[in-house]
């Protein structure tokens, strides 16, 4: 076998066998296969597509890369979450503490962010001590005694995908349905999990803009983990306007910790809640998640599971000193808050980064004033940037520009859970 | 700029503009864009194909990479001959003193095989002593003298083609029409001369099999050829029998000779006249090269070709001792010869090599001893396999079985040169 038969096979519009697949994912991986090679083959595969039994083999063979993790030892029913990426997206947040105070277990492995969108794991490192690396060993110890556990994926876990996700994101080969199926899907079921729901994210603000193609990934994805014997169900939802108020790392911390208390955004609540009852079900569990969050529980297993990573649940977060607003320059309703340019703004005020080795701002980011539906007056303010670093502020307004839309007539309402896929 | 959006446009089959062409074709040469992102556009190249002004903008990207040269100091029309590559296409040989002959100057760059296709300098450097790199003074000067030079382009014309050559040839990425014609004539064009004729192969034994493809082929390389103020012509010709009788380094020199003491086969007499002709009209000239080869002035500047690049024209060459022969298990008339078949044979007997830093036997190759429409009984000759080493008898062998399709019926002769296209 050699990688240009593999890569000429895909070209020319042919499928690849498994034992085509297997050896080109285990030769990546182990250095015989080059990046070039890989890249030619991704984009291969972007523009000819795979069939459904390709991407099954594509993904165990990613999943075959490196070790899967062992959550037997963990008496209480397991199941994670995960989302495809929004601008002020901090549903993982009170999520996790609620699912895990319902009686499941939640064994989230998140990332960092990337472009316009935020990262579960930088938001949660702007509570001070807060650590989200831990040890395989660890992370198994908190999900027995906290019932969660959110931190970075271990070394050892898919490293086939570890690689090609680094060299996809600088070849411009990342917009491909397999391809993006088998990377979340060989994560999440190396991981361990029994169950899983998926937050596939359509709109300005989403990697999927058309709902034919979210719901397209989100059956890929549905498909795949029920091959391999994860309950897997997903939830298509709008990322047209950001969810919330808050876009940025500490800002969405509070909006959370505001959901946990009770409080919050009507749409953060509405979707922690959706998402809570997919995965309590999945886990074979009767609770119910909106009264474990009326009762404060869901705030208890949050500040135990902020305590069990080293991290302090009452300690102030940093905030950024430079702030600028975006005033409304006619009068009438907010009929949309454009979740692209929201979020584009928030990564140049310093809340994302541009290469991953990038650090990024804490305090950084954007909170809306008003959203969808609400009434505005001239002069009255629309958005708030904030940052570290005063230059950043004229690149970060130019994207804020017109990301606020007021007409005349209010919007038609927007559900905000679009499809349910099973 | 950067190179994950170059990619996308062409991704997403969009076209790149001038500015996004010279960018990635100056990064790749000078190593600011890795050998990943130029290998995935290569395959969104592949494709999604190229419009005339991307291919026309690629090609002058290439030639501005490195240096062109200067034949302005040679007094006579320099006109040279590319030819895509076919089985037995020894034609460069016999071709270029000819030319010479008839008073233009031949400034012939050549490369080496790779696959089953053989390569100009690995032939000639079966004569000893015989040098195929010369420094560009050398190359001029001796254009200048002998009239000819027949060499390795310097690694300083097109250094951008160079690079992605290497690439191309391992990511899968070799066979699309705009890559190919602008690889072609960026050398070509650096390389300074006036005029050029193409013989652009098709059949079974050539990179292109289909003739809708090998004509457009042709056309892309004779616009780009005539934008740059090169005068070029194409011949469109068959390669699905072998030229001549004689597959393998050694071998076609001896071939070659034979074409210019004015015997050798009627087929590679025909294409190397047909050319011959269309260079000297291309230069101005009105020899008629056909009496230039009966009159033995043909062989006189082949000498002297041999000789100022150190060869002895008068040497014995190699051959190689161990010999197998393919014998006919029917009787009747053969129908075809399989150039492929008969050139991978060749290329498993050790004439040819499966990486650029492979040796070549000089010896080795394939003999035919029947062309199709010959009559043929039953345990005669068929093929006769050459090589050093007995051990690649039995894989070469199995690639030699069924190249010879024996009939009942004489095959309809197929003209040699298919189209011309200027």
């Amino acid at each position: 076998m050699n990688a240009v038969e593999v890569i000429r096979t895909k070209r020319d519009g042919g499928t690849l066998s498994d034992e085509q697949i297997d050896w080109v994912v285990d030769g990546y991986t182990r250095g015989l296969v080059a990046d070039e090679q890989m890249a030619a083959l991704a984009m291969a595969i972007l523009l000819r597509g795979m069939a459904a039994g390709e991407i099954a083999r594509w993904t165990a063979a990613m999943i075959a890369s490196g070790e899967r993790l062992d959550l037997s030892t963990v008496d209480r029913p397991t199941v994670d979450k995960h989302s495809t990426g929004g601008v002020g997206d901090k549903i993982t947040l009170p999520l996790t503490p609620l699912v895990a105070a319902c009686g499941a277990a939640v064994p989230q492995l998140s990332g960092r962010g990337l472009g316009h969108t935020g990262g579960t794991l930088d938001k949660l490192e702007t509570i001070p001590g807060f650590r989200t690396r831990l040890s395989n060993a660890e992370f198994v110890a908190q999900l027995r005694t906290a019932g969660a556990a959110i931190c970075a994926a271990g070394e050892g876990l898919a490293p086939a995908d570890r690689k090609l996700y680094a060299l996809r994101d600088v070849t411009g080969t990342v917009e491909s349905i397999p391809l993006i199926a088998s990377s979340i899907m060989s994560k999440k079921i190396a991981e361990g999990t029994a169950s899983l729901v998926l937050d596939v994210k359509v709109g300005t603000g989403a990697f999927m803009t058309d709902l034919d193609r979210a719901r397209e990934l989100a059956r890929t994805m549905v498909s795949l983990g029920t091959a391999h014997e994860v309950r897997t169900v997903a939830l298509v939802t709008s990322m047209s306007t950001p969810l919330g108020y808050a876009v940025g790392n500490a800002l969405e911390v509070e909006e959370s910790v505001a959901v946990l208390a009770g409080g919050g955004p009507a749409d953060v609540v509405e979707l922690t809640l959706a998402l809570a009852r997919e995965m309590v079900e999945l886990a074979g569990l009767s609770t119910d998640p909106a009264a474990v969050l009326r009762s404060g529980r869901a705030m208890d297993s949050w500040r135990a599971l902020v305590r069990a990573q080293g991290g302090d649940p009452d300690a102030a977060l940093p905030t950024a000193p430079e702030v600028e607003v975006v005033r409304a320059t006619v009068g009438g309703y907010v009929s949309a808050v454009d979740a692209l340019r929201v979020g584009v703004a928030a990564w140049r005020l310093g809340a994302g980064r541009a290469r991953k080795e990038d650090p990024v701002s804490a305090g950084a980011g954007v909170l809306l004033h008003r959203r969808p539906g609400d009434r505005v007056g001239v002069g009255e303010v629309l958005l708030e940037l904030r940052t570290d670093d005063a230059s950043r502020i004229e690149a970060a307004r130019a994207a804020a520009d017109g990301a606020v839309v007021i007409s005349d007539e209010p919007p038609e309402p927007e559900p905000l859970v679009r499809e349910r896929i099973a």
